[in-house]
């Protein structure tokens, strides 16, 4: 088991520290004594990475896809050793962990496609009018280029795709962005595993070393980094107290920095009153799968139910607490985490406001029961500590007794990743004025289906209003999430020859380009 | 002369504090107390914003077009009662003025243009796949939508076409976000004329009224402004201490929000050995008439002229000396921009290592006389002092004994909004070095041409690396401008009845857009 930081592909170990990571099932330590990363260690990583983007920031299109498919590769060649380490650190299933790989490869091999592709920099061409009156325009051509060194912090809920070879990292390499990250230190065995396979192929594809580094660390090593005036961005996914402590980190850097958090979340299902009054057994038992699934770690976890007004909002609820009641208890990512999860959920059934509709009692493991409550839509609107994250397999049903009762529920919630409406299309063509709310108030707004499970595609969008998210303009999921780690650069009246080929006029690279306001991949 | 504050489309003036303007070539005070706008007032504007937003989101392309076309057709009817307070309350000459309303009404129909296409929401559909393994994929469409009240800040050295009705107002008001403007202390009269042109225009399109508001104030005012829960965004241009106090404000709020602001910029142009071996006296001339414009005060003023080895080196400082010798000294806009630039230029050139070329006295008036100065590569890489932004009509010639020392002075300048390169198609491409360190620092590079006069179309970017901008992934000037303002929203498995056009099957747009990854027109 390697057990040292990666800095420019090379392990080092100047520390004296130690970290280690915990079976959440047997909750017994796992193999390793994972060493902390130095202030100059550091340091190291963080101008390596601004030297070797000189050279990154030019590398093809062709080279960055053999880097993304290599990496990918390399993690798949890591067969039972990669699953078998990330489910004893996650305490999640195989299926899960090989699926989460398969998700991991295949958000790398998308990346490697849209660079190779090329399209992605968005080549604008206003084309010089030497004849304008009064004044001629001159040639100038715009792309995207890359920011430099991006800060990547591996999340707990998925070890894999959004972790130290995830999203974050796929998306800022595919860019031209060097790329330091912080393991998470709930799964630091995964963490080097992958770490290594990303410095193989770095290696392997004689890119400069300095693109690479892999750190371990808390809180303390997280900051330092951040702060680190090499450091151009930060993509983060964790809780809100976690981002908010990251951007005002930030804020005390001379030059600010785009941090890219993507945080809490409790994604409310709007249903309508067909659910309610067909097949009550099938939409519940939807929901409640949807609530357990990852064991509620995901952050498009519903965590509230809006219950409109019908005469079968009784019934329903009954049906739903059975369908909560037969779901299987699962162990959580951590102790942390776990205890939290049994914090929130006790301290949200104690208000005197909320009932428990389902709630079994907890043992002594790190297993998390699912539990279902519910209040009135007249609590959750006055109250917003009811409207606070139980990360975890937690919802609230919130109960309406008419459609204003459940406009004023979707008023008052905070800026969410997702929200979602339930019913006939007849019923949903009814509430268009609660959809422009949802509009408002999330990032994805889903009709018929559950908000987990997050499509890796070029549509998606997976961001939203703060808190949900530190900017509402970036997705972290998806080909878009590589305009996180890019700034536009123009160029005017440039000689050919000195242009990068997606500007040149005979358009080598065969791109979409818009010239002169019209799309085409016409050469000029 | 309308000295009101406009709050929701009607005069208000509920405080007893005023401001007024002073013309800065007579120093005299102009007429008008232009009321300083309120707390209430502020809340007011802010709260009737957000509520008017609820129906300007969804505003068609062809309802804003008109509304962006009417206000350019009620700035120029208001013919010289707008360029003559202008003019007195800026200094700035009859052409001048005449010049920028028309540039700031060629924005304003450029937004319409480009609202009324539609293509700019870039709608990205992915569509539905029910038969994949393992899992079908689900239909997701994303689009631009607006994100709320904007927060702009008129700055002084564009009286129109970076103040009231200038290019944040334009590409806010086409994004579909409402407007509150506070006005530059220095030409309220001029804001005043412009705010009512706006109203009108609004009420006259029959939109809501809150879409528009316009406050007189000062920092205490801004401030209120920006950290107002209904603000959603700030478009500033101004120095670099506004910049920060209006970011450093925001940091206290809850919610994040993106400010945009443009700030200092030095604006480097580095001249290659042909440009001192030919014609000297073209091109000092260029140069100095480049650094004169508008007294100064452009943004894209070139306050840094490297000067490349050669034998020439003397000669052609003693020509550009001659240049400078020969430019007329103009009014500033205002006593502080006056004070600032004579102090920073004596500060500048009582630096033991600075020798000045051409710097003739001063006056008692608020004219600026444009000033050269000159000092070693070696020096002003030691010395950041060397590379503040003197506001004005100053520059300093950076001389370099080498190309070595040419590169160096390159990675030593901060974020600019330009750099510029001036020499021969080979001499350019015998640089690439430094070309990669000017991508690197700024924001537009340009070649064999001078910095100011910014084209507003589709390739420009107005904006770069901070300190020069906030931010460096957004343009001020351009239709991109408009991407200040607005997020992504993602439908997913919406029925057709409850899509916005742009993301219709049929495409009842007609717009460009992203299908399956293909850009395309066509229906689906």
């Amino acid at each position: 088991m390697k057990t040292k930081n990666i800095i420019a592909c090379k392990e080092s170990a100047q520390g004296t520290n130690h970290l280690y990571a915990v079976d959440p099932n047997s909750r017994a330590k796992l193999e390793g004594n994972f060493v902390i990363a130095t202030d100059e260690e550091i340091d190291q990583a963080a101008e390596s990475a601004l030297q070797a983007w000189q050279t990154f920031k030019n590398t093809s299109g062709a080279e960055k896809g053999k880097l993304l498919r290599t990496i990918a590769d390399n993690l798949e060649n890591l067969g039972d050793t990669l699953v078998h380490r990330a489910m004893a650190e996650s305490g999640l299933p195989e299926g899960r962990i090989k699926g989460e790989r398969g998700r991991t490869c295949g958000q790398l091999r998308l990346f490697a496609s849209l660079v190779e592709e090329g399209s992605w920099v968005r080549a604008t061409i206003d084309t010089a009018q030497p004849d304008r009156n009064p004044i001629p325009r001159v040639d100038i051509r715009k792309m995207y280029q890359s920011i430099g060194p991006v800060a990547v912090f591996g999340a707990s809920n998925f070890p894999l795709a959004f972790s130290t070879a995830g999203g974050d990292t796929a998306s800022a390499f595919a860019s031209g962005c060097p790329v330091i990250v912080k393991g998470h230190p709930s799964h630091l065995g995964t963490h080097a595993l992958v770490s290594q396979a990303i410095a193989d192929a770095v290696i392997s594809c004689g890119l400069p070393n300095g693109i690479f580094s892999s750190i371990n660390g808390g809180a303390n090593e997280g900051s330092m980094l951040v702060k680190h005036t090499a450091i151009k961005a930060v993509g983060f996914t964790g809780s809100l107290a976690g981002g908010n402590a990251i951007m005002k980190a930030t804020y005390e850097r001379d030059e600010p920095i785009p941090v890219y958090a993507e945080m809490g979340s409790i994604n409310p299902i709007f249903l309508l009153p067909s659910k309610l009054d067909g097949d009550q057994n099938s939409v519940a038992d939807q929901l409640a799968n949807s609530i357990n699934m990852g064991v509620g770690q995901f952050c498009t976890n519903p965590g509230i139910l809006v219950i409109p007004p019908s005469k079968n909002q009784d019934s329903f609820l009954e049906v739903l607490g059975q369908s909560f009641d037969a779901l299987k208890s699962h162990t959580m990512l951590n102790e942390g985490i776990y205890n939290n999860y049994e914090s929130s959920k006790s301290k949200m059934i104690a208000n005197q406001n909320v009932r428990s509709i389902s709630c079994k009692s907890t043992d002594n493991t790190w297993s998390a029961q699912p539990a279902l409550a519910k209040t009135t839509a007249q609590e959750f609107v006055k109250n917003p500590d009811l409207h606070h994250e139980v990360f975890g397999p937690f919802s609230m049903a919130v109960v309406c007794d008419s459609v204003e009762e459940m406009k004023a529920v979707a008023q008052h919630i905070e800026g969410q990743l997702t929200a979602t409406m339930m019913g006939t299309s007849e019923e949903i063509e009814r509430h268009t004025e609660i959809i422009e709310t949802l509009r408002e108030k999330a990032g994805r707004v889903i009709f018929n289906g559950v908000p987990t499970g997050v499509e890796v595609g070029h549509a998606m969008h997976h961001g939203g209003p703060y808190p949900s998210a530190s900017s509402s303009k970036y997705t972290s999921v998806g080909t878009d999430a590589i305009l996180r780690f890019v700034r536009p650069i123009c160029l005017q009246n440039a000689p050919q020859s000195i242009l990068p080929d997606a500007l040149k006029d005979h358009n080598p690279l065969k791109i979409w380009r818009m010239v002169d306001g019209a799309q085409t991949k016409e050469v000029i």
